[in-house]
Protein backbone atom coordinates (compact mmCIF):
# COMPACT_ATOMS: atom_id res chain seq x y z
CA UNK A 1 0.00 0.00 0.00
CA UNK A 2 1.36 3.50 -0.97
CA UNK A 3 0.77 6.53 1.57
CA UNK A 4 -2.42 7.57 -0.85
CA UNK A 5 -5.62 7.25 1.07
CA UNK A 6 -9.24 8.17 -0.01
CA UNK A 7 -11.82 8.88 2.69
CA UNK A 8 -15.10 7.57 2.65
CA UNK A 9 -17.92 7.08 4.51
CA UNK A 10 -18.52 3.47 6.46
CA UNK A 11 -21.87 2.92 4.84
CA UNK A 12 -24.76 4.59 2.70
CA UNK A 13 -28.43 3.41 1.89
CA UNK A 14 -28.85 1.83 -1.88
CA UNK A 15 -29.42 4.67 -3.71
CA UNK A 16 -26.11 6.48 -3.62
CA UNK A 17 -24.68 3.42 -3.93
CA UNK A 18 -22.30 2.95 -7.15
CA UNK A 19 -22.39 7.50 -7.18
CA UNK A 20 -20.19 8.08 -3.68
CA UNK A 21 -17.57 10.54 -5.16
CA UNK A 22 -15.09 8.40 -3.78
CA UNK A 23 -15.43 6.70 -6.99
CA UNK A 24 -14.01 8.86 -8.61
CA UNK A 25 -10.84 9.20 -6.69
CA UNK A 26 -10.44 5.09 -7.32
CA UNK A 27 -11.11 5.27 -10.75
CA UNK A 28 -8.74 7.68 -11.02
CA UNK A 29 -6.31 5.83 -8.95
CA UNK A 30 -7.55 2.88 -11.25
CA UNK A 31 -6.45 4.46 -14.48
CA UNK A 32 -3.02 5.41 -13.53
CA UNK A 33 -2.22 2.57 -11.85
CA UNK A 34 -1.87 4.16 -8.28
CA UNK A 35 -1.33 1.85 -5.23
CA UNK A 36 -4.10 3.34 -2.98
CA UNK A 37 -6.15 2.33 0.33
CA UNK A 38 -9.76 3.49 1.27
CA UNK A 39 -10.40 4.55 5.18
CA UNK A 40 -14.04 5.55 6.36
CA UNK A 41 -15.29 7.79 8.98
CA UNK A 42 -18.97 7.38 10.28
CA UNK A 43 -22.10 7.79 8.47
CA UNK A 44 -24.31 8.64 11.65
CA UNK A 45 -22.20 11.66 12.92
CA UNK A 46 -21.16 12.84 9.15
CA UNK A 47 -22.29 16.54 9.45
CA UNK A 48 -19.98 16.55 12.37
CA UNK A 49 -17.65 14.70 13.16
CA UNK A 50 -14.90 15.37 9.96
CA UNK A 51 -15.31 18.84 9.94
CA UNK A 52 -12.26 19.14 10.83
CA UNK A 53 -10.97 16.79 7.38
CA UNK A 54 -14.05 17.97 5.46
CA UNK A 55 -15.39 21.63 5.92
CA UNK A 56 -18.92 20.69 4.42
CA UNK A 57 -19.12 17.14 6.03
CA UNK A 58 -19.02 15.83 2.83
CA UNK A 59 -16.79 12.65 1.23
CA UNK A 60 -14.46 12.19 -0.36
CA UNK A 61 -11.52 13.43 1.21
CA UNK A 62 -7.95 12.06 0.22
CA UNK A 63 -4.21 11.95 2.07
CA UNK A 64 -1.13 11.30 0.25
CA UNK A 65 1.84 11.47 2.89
CA UNK A 66 1.51 14.64 5.46
CA UNK A 67 -1.44 16.18 2.84
CA UNK A 68 -4.81 16.38 2.79
CA UNK A 69 -7.11 17.42 0.49
CA UNK A 70 -10.48 17.67 0.13
CA UNK A 71 -13.47 18.43 -2.88
CA UNK A 72 -13.16 15.55 -5.43
CA UNK A 73 -12.53 17.87 -8.32
CA UNK A 74 -9.47 19.31 -6.28
CA UNK A 75 -7.87 15.61 -5.52
CA UNK A 76 -8.68 14.56 -8.95
CA UNK A 77 -5.81 17.64 -9.73
CA UNK A 78 -3.77 16.47 -7.54
CA UNK A 79 -3.65 12.83 -8.97
CA UNK A 80 -3.13 14.39 -12.20
CA UNK A 81 0.39 15.85 -10.67
CA UNK A 82 1.25 12.44 -9.86
CA UNK A 83 0.37 11.19 -13.34
CA UNK A 84 0.69 12.28 -16.84
CA UNK A 85 -1.93 9.64 -17.92
CA UNK A 86 -4.48 11.37 -16.04
CA UNK A 87 -3.40 15.15 -16.75
CA UNK A 88 -0.97 16.06 -19.94
CA UNK A 89 2.33 17.24 -19.15
CA UNK A 90 2.46 19.45 -22.38
CA UNK A 91 1.51 22.71 -21.24
CA UNK A 92 -1.90 23.25 -23.40
CA UNK A 93 -3.12 20.15 -23.15
CA UNK A 94 -2.73 20.73 -19.27
CA UNK A 95 -4.42 23.81 -19.44
CA UNK A 96 -7.47 22.05 -21.78
CA UNK A 97 -7.49 19.17 -19.36
CA UNK A 98 -8.28 21.38 -16.27
CA UNK A 99 -10.60 24.31 -18.25
CA UNK A 100 -12.79 20.97 -19.03
CA UNK A 101 -12.47 19.71 -15.22
CA UNK A 102 -13.90 22.85 -14.12
CA UNK A 103 -16.85 22.82 -16.83
CA UNK A 104 -17.94 19.72 -15.55
CA UNK A 105 -17.75 20.95 -11.95
CA UNK A 106 -19.51 24.65 -12.69
CA UNK A 107 -21.32 24.44 -15.55
CA UNK A 108 -22.62 21.12 -16.03
CA UNK A 109 -22.23 20.11 -12.18
CA UNK A 110 -23.59 23.45 -10.78
CA UNK A 111 -27.06 22.77 -12.93
CA UNK A 112 -27.41 18.91 -12.66
CA UNK A 113 -26.66 18.55 -8.94
CA UNK A 114 -29.39 21.15 -7.84
CA UNK A 115 -31.91 20.24 -10.82
CA UNK A 116 -31.78 16.27 -9.09
CA UNK A 117 -32.23 17.56 -5.65
CA UNK A 118 -35.34 18.89 -6.51
CA UNK A 119 -36.22 16.34 -8.69
CA UNK A 120 -35.66 13.72 -5.40
CA UNK A 121 -36.91 16.20 -2.93
CA UNK A 122 -40.16 16.11 -5.22
CA UNK A 123 -40.43 19.80 -6.13
CA UNK A 124 -44.24 20.06 -8.21
CA UNK A 125 -42.36 21.99 -11.09
CA UNK A 126 -38.09 22.06 -11.60
CA UNK A 127 -37.39 25.42 -12.38
CA UNK A 128 -33.77 24.09 -13.26
CA UNK A 129 -34.97 22.18 -16.11
CA UNK A 130 -34.92 24.30 -19.03
CA UNK A 131 -31.48 25.11 -17.81
CA UNK A 132 -29.88 22.21 -17.47
CA UNK A 133 -31.21 20.96 -20.80
CA UNK A 134 -29.36 23.88 -22.26
CA UNK A 135 -26.21 22.79 -21.11
CA UNK A 136 -27.13 18.93 -21.61
CA UNK A 137 -27.32 19.85 -25.31
CA UNK A 138 -23.69 22.11 -25.24
CA UNK A 139 -22.36 18.92 -23.94
CA UNK A 140 -24.33 16.95 -26.74
CA UNK A 141 -22.50 19.34 -29.54
CA UNK A 142 -19.24 18.93 -27.86
CA UNK A 143 -19.29 15.17 -27.56
CA UNK A 144 -20.60 14.62 -30.86
CA UNK A 145 -17.68 16.25 -32.51
CA UNK A 146 -14.62 14.60 -30.83
CA UNK A 147 -14.02 11.27 -29.48
CA UNK A 148 -12.23 12.96 -26.42
CA UNK A 149 -12.54 15.96 -24.49
CA UNK A 150 -8.87 16.70 -24.57
CA UNK A 151 -6.44 15.89 -27.51
CA UNK A 152 -6.84 12.04 -28.41
CA UNK A 153 -6.57 10.43 -25.32
CA UNK A 154 -8.42 9.94 -21.92
CA UNK A 155 -7.99 12.28 -19.50
CA UNK A 156 -9.25 13.55 -15.92
CA UNK A 157 -11.59 15.74 -18.08
CA UNK A 158 -13.41 13.03 -19.82
CA UNK A 159 -13.26 11.20 -16.32
CA UNK A 160 -14.91 13.67 -14.55
CA UNK A 161 -17.69 14.58 -17.63
CA UNK A 162 -18.55 11.23 -17.88
CA UNK A 163 -19.11 10.49 -13.63
CA UNK A 164 -21.19 13.95 -13.74
CA UNK A 165 -23.15 13.35 -16.77
CA UNK A 166 -23.92 9.23 -16.12
CA UNK A 167 -25.54 10.29 -12.78
CA UNK A 168 -29.20 8.09 -13.47
CA UNK A 169 -31.99 10.87 -13.75
CA UNK A 170 -29.80 13.43 -15.78
CA UNK A 171 -28.53 10.58 -18.59
CA UNK A 172 -32.41 9.58 -18.78
CA UNK A 173 -33.65 12.53 -19.22
CA UNK A 174 -34.32 13.35 -23.06
CA UNK A 175 -32.32 11.80 -25.86
CA UNK A 176 -28.52 13.07 -26.31
CA UNK A 177 -26.74 9.77 -29.05
CA UNK A 178 -23.11 11.79 -28.20
CA UNK A 179 -23.43 11.46 -24.23
CA UNK A 180 -24.78 8.57 -24.16
CA UNK A 181 -21.99 6.73 -26.61
CA UNK A 182 -19.37 8.54 -24.81
CA UNK A 183 -20.67 7.76 -21.14
CA UNK A 184 -20.75 3.60 -22.59
CA UNK A 185 -17.35 3.85 -23.81
CA UNK A 186 -16.18 5.39 -20.69
CA UNK A 187 -17.88 3.49 -18.00
CA UNK A 188 -17.19 0.22 -19.86
CA UNK A 189 -13.38 0.70 -19.30
CA UNK A 190 -11.99 -1.53 -16.59
CA UNK A 191 -10.79 1.17 -14.30
CA UNK A 192 -14.27 2.77 -14.30
CA UNK A 193 -15.33 -1.03 -13.56
CA UNK A 194 -13.26 -2.29 -11.04
CA UNK A 195 -13.42 1.12 -8.83
CA UNK A 196 -17.69 0.29 -9.52
CA UNK A 197 -17.22 -3.24 -8.07
CA UNK A 198 -14.74 -1.94 -5.32
CA UNK A 199 -17.34 0.59 -4.35
CA UNK A 200 -20.59 -1.60 -3.98
CA UNK A 201 -18.27 -4.14 -2.64
CA UNK A 202 -17.26 -2.09 0.00
CA UNK A 203 -21.15 -0.36 1.25
CA UNK A 204 -22.06 -4.23 1.23
CA UNK A 205 -20.06 -5.43 3.61
CA UNK A 206 -20.76 -2.72 5.80
CA UNK A 207 -24.46 -4.57 5.77
CA UNK A 208 -23.37 -7.78 6.99
CA UNK A 209 -20.88 -5.90 9.86
CA UNK B 1 -0.38 45.40 -23.66
CA UNK B 2 0.86 42.09 -23.18
CA UNK B 3 -0.56 39.16 -25.00
CA UNK B 4 -3.01 38.25 -22.00
CA UNK B 5 -6.70 39.18 -23.15
CA UNK B 6 -9.77 38.59 -21.22
CA UNK B 7 -13.02 38.28 -23.36
CA UNK B 8 -16.49 39.67 -22.20
CA UNK B 9 -19.56 41.11 -23.83
CA UNK B 10 -19.60 44.01 -25.16
CA UNK B 11 -22.88 45.14 -22.88
CA UNK B 12 -25.47 43.63 -20.40
CA UNK B 13 -28.12 44.88 -19.06
CA UNK B 14 -27.79 46.90 -15.28
CA UNK B 15 -28.30 43.74 -13.09
CA UNK B 16 -25.62 41.90 -13.66
CA UNK B 17 -23.01 44.73 -14.10
CA UNK B 18 -20.42 44.34 -11.11
CA UNK B 19 -20.81 40.65 -11.57
CA UNK B 20 -19.83 39.54 -14.87
CA UNK B 21 -16.78 37.00 -14.44
CA UNK B 22 -14.82 38.52 -15.90
CA UNK B 23 -14.03 40.78 -13.29
CA UNK B 24 -12.64 37.54 -11.65
CA UNK B 25 -10.00 37.64 -14.25
CA UNK B 26 -9.68 41.78 -14.19
CA UNK B 27 -9.41 41.31 -10.18
CA UNK B 28 -6.24 38.33 -10.52
CA UNK B 29 -4.63 40.26 -12.90
CA UNK B 30 -5.15 43.82 -10.94
CA UNK B 31 -3.63 41.52 -7.86
CA UNK B 32 -0.89 39.92 -10.00
CA UNK B 33 0.31 43.15 -11.50
CA UNK B 34 -0.52 41.31 -14.84
CA UNK B 35 -0.98 43.07 -18.19
CA UNK B 36 -4.18 42.82 -20.02
CA UNK B 37 -6.48 44.08 -22.14
CA UNK B 38 -10.38 43.29 -22.65
CA UNK B 39 -12.12 42.52 -25.89
CA UNK B 40 -15.80 42.03 -26.22
CA UNK B 41 -18.51 39.90 -27.86
CA UNK B 42 -21.99 40.81 -28.95
CA UNK B 43 -24.67 40.65 -26.67
CA UNK B 44 -27.10 39.95 -28.80
CA UNK B 45 -26.62 36.85 -30.55
CA UNK B 46 -24.03 35.41 -27.47
CA UNK B 47 -26.28 31.78 -27.43
CA UNK B 48 -24.24 30.76 -30.48
CA UNK B 49 -22.31 33.35 -31.78
CA UNK B 50 -19.00 32.44 -29.91
CA UNK B 51 -19.42 28.43 -29.43
CA UNK B 52 -16.37 27.97 -30.75
CA UNK B 53 -14.49 29.88 -28.21
CA UNK B 54 -16.71 28.92 -25.18
CA UNK B 55 -19.07 25.63 -25.65
CA UNK B 56 -21.99 26.72 -23.34
CA UNK B 57 -21.81 30.39 -24.80
CA UNK B 58 -20.74 31.79 -21.70
CA UNK B 59 -18.02 34.71 -20.80
CA UNK B 60 -15.29 35.07 -20.02
CA UNK B 61 -12.79 33.08 -21.97
CA UNK B 62 -9.42 34.55 -22.24
CA UNK B 63 -6.53 34.09 -24.32
CA UNK B 64 -2.91 34.23 -23.97
CA UNK B 65 -0.41 33.88 -26.83
CA UNK B 66 -1.80 30.97 -28.61
CA UNK B 67 -3.63 29.55 -25.88
CA UNK B 68 -7.42 29.85 -25.20
CA UNK B 69 -9.30 28.83 -21.79
CA UNK B 70 -12.61 28.98 -20.67
CA UNK B 71 -14.18 28.37 -17.49
CA UNK B 72 -13.49 31.55 -14.94
CA UNK B 73 -12.67 28.96 -12.05
CA UNK B 74 -9.61 27.37 -15.40
CA UNK B 75 -8.77 30.97 -16.27
CA UNK B 76 -7.54 31.81 -12.85
CA UNK B 77 -5.90 28.57 -12.12
CA UNK B 78 -3.68 29.53 -15.28
CA UNK B 79 -2.95 32.90 -14.12
CA UNK B 80 -1.92 31.60 -10.71
CA UNK B 81 0.48 29.40 -13.19
CA UNK B 82 2.14 33.13 -14.10
CA UNK B 83 2.25 34.62 -10.31
CA UNK B 84 2.78 32.91 -7.32
CA UNK B 85 1.06 35.84 -5.75
CA UNK B 86 -2.14 34.34 -6.79
CA UNK B 87 -1.36 30.41 -6.09
CA UNK B 88 1.70 29.87 -3.46
CA UNK B 89 4.47 27.64 -4.90
CA UNK B 90 4.90 25.72 -1.71
CA UNK B 91 3.18 22.09 -3.06
CA UNK B 92 0.93 21.98 0.13
CA UNK B 93 -0.09 25.42 0.44
CA UNK B 94 -0.38 25.06 -4.00
CA UNK B 95 -2.64 22.28 -3.36
CA UNK B 96 -4.90 24.56 -0.19
CA UNK B 97 -5.34 27.02 -2.89
CA UNK B 98 -6.51 24.71 -5.09
CA UNK B 99 -8.90 23.08 -3.09
CA UNK B 100 -10.29 26.05 -1.92
CA UNK B 101 -10.61 27.47 -5.60
CA UNK B 102 -12.67 24.41 -6.32
CA UNK B 103 -14.70 24.06 -3.04
CA UNK B 104 -15.97 27.85 -4.25
CA UNK B 105 -17.09 26.82 -7.61
CA UNK B 106 -18.39 23.02 -6.46
CA UNK B 107 -19.57 23.18 -3.10
CA UNK B 108 -20.87 26.57 -2.52
CA UNK B 109 -22.04 28.30 -6.02
CA UNK B 110 -22.85 24.87 -7.05
CA UNK B 111 -25.38 25.78 -4.46
CA UNK B 112 -25.74 29.44 -4.67
CA UNK B 113 -26.23 30.64 -8.10
CA UNK B 114 -28.96 28.20 -8.50
CA UNK B 115 -30.67 29.51 -5.51
CA UNK B 116 -30.24 32.99 -6.75
CA UNK B 117 -31.57 32.00 -10.01
CA UNK B 118 -34.85 30.17 -8.58
CA UNK B 119 -35.30 33.10 -6.84
CA UNK B 120 -35.18 35.74 -9.44
CA UNK B 121 -37.12 33.48 -11.38
CA UNK B 122 -39.90 33.92 -8.87
CA UNK B 123 -40.07 30.51 -7.68
CA UNK B 124 -42.82 30.50 -5.09
CA UNK B 125 -41.11 28.46 -2.78
CA UNK B 126 -37.41 27.99 -3.04
CA UNK B 127 -36.54 24.34 -2.62
CA UNK B 128 -32.54 24.92 -2.62
CA UNK B 129 -32.87 27.56 0.59
CA UNK B 130 -31.99 24.99 3.44
CA UNK B 131 -29.33 23.49 1.35
CA UNK B 132 -27.97 26.92 0.78
CA UNK B 133 -28.24 28.10 4.32
CA UNK B 134 -25.96 25.09 5.68
CA UNK B 135 -22.87 25.88 3.06
CA UNK B 136 -23.16 29.52 4.27
CA UNK B 137 -23.09 28.17 7.86
CA UNK B 138 -19.72 25.71 6.86
CA UNK B 139 -18.29 28.96 5.35
CA UNK B 140 -18.91 31.72 8.40
CA UNK B 141 -17.10 28.77 10.61
CA UNK B 142 -14.40 28.66 8.61
CA UNK B 143 -14.38 32.16 7.99
CA UNK B 144 -14.68 33.28 11.74
CA UNK B 145 -11.46 30.89 12.48
CA UNK B 146 -9.39 33.02 9.89
CA UNK B 147 -8.38 35.85 7.98
CA UNK B 148 -6.83 34.11 5.11
CA UNK B 149 -8.66 30.66 3.39
CA UNK B 150 -4.42 29.46 2.73
CA UNK B 151 -1.63 30.28 5.33
CA UNK B 152 -1.39 34.21 5.76
CA UNK B 153 -1.81 35.83 3.05
CA UNK B 154 -4.28 36.36 0.08
CA UNK B 155 -4.62 33.65 -2.88
CA UNK B 156 -6.97 32.89 -5.53
CA UNK B 157 -9.10 30.90 -2.91
CA UNK B 158 -9.86 34.41 -1.29
CA UNK B 159 -10.70 35.88 -4.14
CA UNK B 160 -12.93 33.26 -5.66
CA UNK B 161 -14.65 32.54 -2.59
CA UNK B 162 -15.45 36.65 -2.17
CA UNK B 163 -16.87 36.70 -5.74
CA UNK B 164 -18.88 33.73 -4.85
CA UNK B 165 -20.35 35.26 -1.80
CA UNK B 166 -20.42 38.60 -2.57
CA UNK B 167 -23.68 38.19 -4.99
CA UNK B 168 -26.32 40.54 -3.24
CA UNK B 169 -28.97 38.24 -2.76
CA UNK B 170 -27.06 35.79 -1.10
CA UNK B 171 -25.22 38.38 0.76
CA UNK B 172 -28.25 39.42 2.33
CA UNK B 173 -29.49 35.92 3.23
CA UNK B 174 -29.04 35.61 6.90
CA UNK B 175 -26.82 37.03 9.14
CA UNK B 176 -23.22 36.39 9.56
CA UNK B 177 -20.38 38.32 10.81
CA UNK B 178 -17.59 36.16 9.78
CA UNK B 179 -17.95 36.18 5.93
CA UNK B 180 -19.15 40.10 6.01
CA UNK B 181 -16.07 41.00 7.91
CA UNK B 182 -13.84 38.85 4.90
CA UNK B 183 -16.48 40.55 2.29
CA UNK B 184 -15.75 43.71 3.20
CA UNK B 185 -11.85 43.02 3.32
CA UNK B 186 -12.27 41.64 0.26
CA UNK B 187 -13.70 44.00 -1.74
CA UNK B 188 -12.14 47.28 -0.41
CA UNK B 189 -8.49 45.61 -1.87
CA UNK B 190 -7.53 48.29 -4.52
CA UNK B 191 -7.24 45.51 -7.18
CA UNK B 192 -10.74 44.06 -6.31
CA UNK B 193 -11.68 48.19 -7.00
CA UNK B 194 -9.43 48.77 -9.48
CA UNK B 195 -11.44 46.10 -11.67
CA UNK B 196 -15.23 46.45 -10.38
CA UNK B 197 -14.64 50.30 -11.83
CA UNK B 198 -13.21 49.20 -15.40
CA UNK B 199 -16.47 46.57 -15.73
CA UNK B 200 -18.94 49.50 -14.64
CA UNK B 201 -17.33 51.98 -16.77
CA UNK B 202 -16.80 49.37 -19.56
CA UNK B 203 -20.87 48.93 -19.90
CA UNK B 204 -21.46 52.25 -19.23
CA UNK B 205 -19.22 53.21 -22.47
CA UNK B 206 -21.05 50.74 -24.31
CA UNK B 207 -24.65 52.59 -23.55
CA UNK B 208 -23.39 55.53 -25.00
CA UNK B 209 -22.02 53.87 -28.24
Amino acid sequence: MGDLTIWTLDWVPQGPRGFVRDLRLRWACEEAGLAYQVKTVPFGDRETNHLDHQPFGQVPYMSDGDLEIFESGACLLHLGRKSAHLLPREPSREAETIQWVVAALNSVEMVTVPWWFLEITGAAENGLTPWMEGRLNHMERVLGEREWLVGNRFTLADLLMADVLRVEKVRAFGTRPATENFLNRMTSRPAFQKALQDQLMHFASSDQA
